[in-house]
């Protein structure tokens, strides 16, 4: 926008954002569509809502200019306060808020990028993609089970063997919160706390319910203060839950069943395991688990978590739970729903290590490489019938005429064939072909490649006109 | 985040901002899906950037807080002055200036929002979708014709028949401003202003060139005050422009040949025209036209328009040129470069208009009612069998019992089939299928659909073992 000629600028991301070179965003793209492929054949449908929201609708009407600052918010044309937002939830309520025809259950799923200024560290960002589905407008437990069988569904399009989906109820919790005598407005702080017990362990958790506790860097964390009594009972809980009860749903009745809310939660969650029997989802893929909580305040009914058998310390990379109040900020009335959300680049990075996901960092399946520049119009002919084809291609398209360094750009893009002739291929009505992809076994190291991309090795020389049935042959 | 009950807040969107319901998002997703496909085949790389910049990648280092206040600006975390991108190529130019290593060319094509504070209006958005290709690091004008050739494949790949692109070169508008022997400083604006030509018309141009005119809205724009003998050169050249000749390229070089940059730019765009011969690009779908400045000051080099010709009001909807000099400020260096952008939503908006893009709202094929709430694993069997097939389908989830309710849902959402399937049924071994996609077109009013979905027209009862093979059939 300013006039005057640019001073030197470094070129620099902020702080806790990233770039995805094509080797990365190849990857999430070909992750994205396997979800959406997985999620669409059970109908859910795409929404895309606005990035930047009224810093009410994200904060409620209360906010003030320091609760902005803890999300990516300012004060933006015409003097209104908005914010990038930090998940989807808010925005799918106020969508569905505003739309009194919407036909329900809303089965729908969105994904992009999400913003929040949390501290940058590594794998952790401001700026990441969320894929969330939720179904919206039922108290049908039907939804519930089929946003658990959708997670079970995508990780196993995603091949991604050894996970489990583990759920409870948050009624359940509610029903400890009563029967540890623990009044019901502290039970949304007692389940942000219980909520640590895998990531913190038990003796953690309880000072938190107690006095507090000093954590890993030094910090006080402030307890709840409860009273030795109340600890006793969520104590007794929490003993029961880490013991992995082959029959949870049956120990929780036993402690619980005499407590409305629990029985209620309890009875949920037999509904839902039964329906994922009937929708033929692997037993060992789910489990009814007592640990599970999630730190949110707004569930209200099952809630669930995925996790990563081999990677446990990734925590839970698909998470979520019914929540039949969100919606009333914007309606006064309740509009029940339920849903899950992935973090796709934490899972991502997960896939990775798990080597769960193939890297390439090329689309071109063949570099036609420039000999003589007088026959371009017999390169680009080579071009137009592979792409005809539908193998991707390019023509180097480069400054250098050095062949060597054209088949040394296809080599370090990742490019797996080049293309060579001059004119005596072209009178001998032949071609050259380099498959740089199988050298990279007996040449991966830099100097050894420079060595062998410049000699003959894995080339071959065949007739021009079976050039695309080769590449056809060779790329299946 | 304020932990007190929120008050009722207005579900709305801000102003300039808006979501996209399924019907809309389906069809951005297939557009974008087609264009990918287009840009694969070509090898062009996909590259994410971060969505928010350092506010000096974007303005400069000299810019201020009203510079800031035309992005999406504000100062975030640790008081980083910082903005929504509202293109993509500064992004570009900073991720190319980082990465010394990186192969060139660069063919990299990158999708994604940008932001705007433009005042919005009917079809202006402050928050739209942009996609770019872009080929980085090389002077070789391959480069300069495969962005146009992207540019025709990827429209015929979206159905668009009735299109052209339309190209000239900066260099023979530099050599204009030279043979009307104004000084070279002045050549952006002139640019600027000439590029209204079509829009604006010759008048307004040569009023704006000159003195100034006042503009429909009635605000006053300040004329260049170029004097009366370099404004009847521009007015030779813009009569010739609006001749569109049959041989621009030689009307220029008879007018403008002698100017050097002229010469070169001509030159130019005669070897782009053989290599999209060569290429096999279809000749009608692009051409020279002297009439092509783009408004940016950055361009170099060719400059290229795409005109959706049954719909010119639409403007120029894929748009680009070569800008050798844009990695400058962060490297100090030229790094040469050539792309070209559309503006997804506007295409789509175009597209709809065209009714070159089918609308559908609904991903799943099937709705499987619940008739009989015991039947439950029946219906679940149904929903199993129909997904394993591929066919994307649902239950009915929602909290009616009513059966001529869930079929109306279906038919809201745009499901094309629903399956119905009492005991009787099941006893007889058999289904009933209402095709509610063909229904549409004898009842497609409001009232008449009602008691259509009542009736039982378009439905058939077939055995339930052949219920697969029968929506397989029906559905391709």
């Amino acid at each position: 926008m300013a006039k005057e000629k640019p001073k030197r600028v470094a070129p620099e991301l902020l702080k806790g954002f990233r770039d995805y070179p094509p080797q990365q965003q190849i990857a999430r793209e070909a992750m994205i569509a396997k979800v959406r492929a997985a999620v669409e054949l059970m109908g859910f449908l795409p929404l895309q809502t606005a990035s930047v929201e009224n810093a009410a609708i994200l904060l409620g009407s209360h906010y003030n200019q320091d609760a902005l600052k803890e999300l990516f918010g300012f004060e933006g044309p015409d003097e209104v306060d908005m914010a990038l937002r930090y998940e989807f939830t808010l925005s799918l309520a106020r969508f569905v808020a505003a739309d009194a025809n919407l036909p329900v259950p809303f089965r729908r799923y969105q994904y992009g990028n999400v913003w929040r200024v949390d501290k940058p560290g590594p794998g952790r960002y401001r700026e990441f993609m969320q894929f969330d589905i939720d179904i919206v407008g039922t108290q049908n437990l039907l939804a519930d089970a089929e946003i658990i069988a959708a997670m079970v569904t995508t990780f196993e399009r995603m091949n991604i063997k050894n996970f489990k989906v583990r759920y409870s109820n948050r009624k359940i919790l509610n029903g400890l919160v009563s029967w540890a005598g623990i009044a019901p407005e502290r039970g949304p702080d007692v389940m942000r706390v219980i909520d640590k017990l895998e990531k913190q362990g038990k003796e953690a958790v309880l000072k938190e319910l107690g006095p507090g506790r000093i954590d890993a860097s030094g910090d006080k964390i402030t307890g709840l203060a409860l009273s030795n009594s109340e600890i006793s009972k969520l104590e007794q809980f929490l003993d029961f839950a880490l013991l992995h009860s082959a029959d949870p749903l049956g120990h929780a009745e036993e402690m619980l069943g005499g407590q409305e809310s629990a029985k209620a939660g309890i009875d949920e969650l037999r509904q839902i395991s039964l329906l994922l029997d009937q929708m033929g989802v692997d037993k060992a893929k789910t489990s009814v688990d007592m640990t599970i909580v999630r730190g949110l305040g707004y569930y209200t009914g099952p809630v669930f978590e995925t996790t990563l058998l081999d990677l446990p310390s990734y925590g839970s990379v698909f998470s979520g739970g019914r929540y039949d109040n969100l919606v009333d900020r914007f309606v006064g009335r309740s509009i029940p729903a339920v849903g899950s959300s992935i973090g796709l680049d934490r899972l991502l990075a997960a896939l990775i290590e798990l080597k769960a996901i193939e890297l390439t960092s090329a689309t071109s399946q063949v570099l036609v490489t420039v000999m003589d520049r007088d026959r371009l119009g017999d390169y680009l002919q080579i071009v137009q019938e592979l792409r005809h084809a539908g193998i991707p291609c390019e023509i180097y398209s480069g400054d250098t005429k050095n062949l060597s360094k054209q088949v040394k750009y296809g080599d370090k893009v990742g490019i797996p064939f080049a293309v060579i002739a001059g004119s005596d291929e072209f009178a001998a009505g032949q071609v050259t072909i380099k498959n740089l992809a199988a050298g990279k076994k007996v040449a991966s190291d830099t100097s050894d490649r420079e060595e062998w991309l410049a000699a003959e090795g894995f080339q071959e020389t065949i007739a021009r006109a079976g050039l695309v049935e080769y590449l056809k042959g060779k790329l299946t």
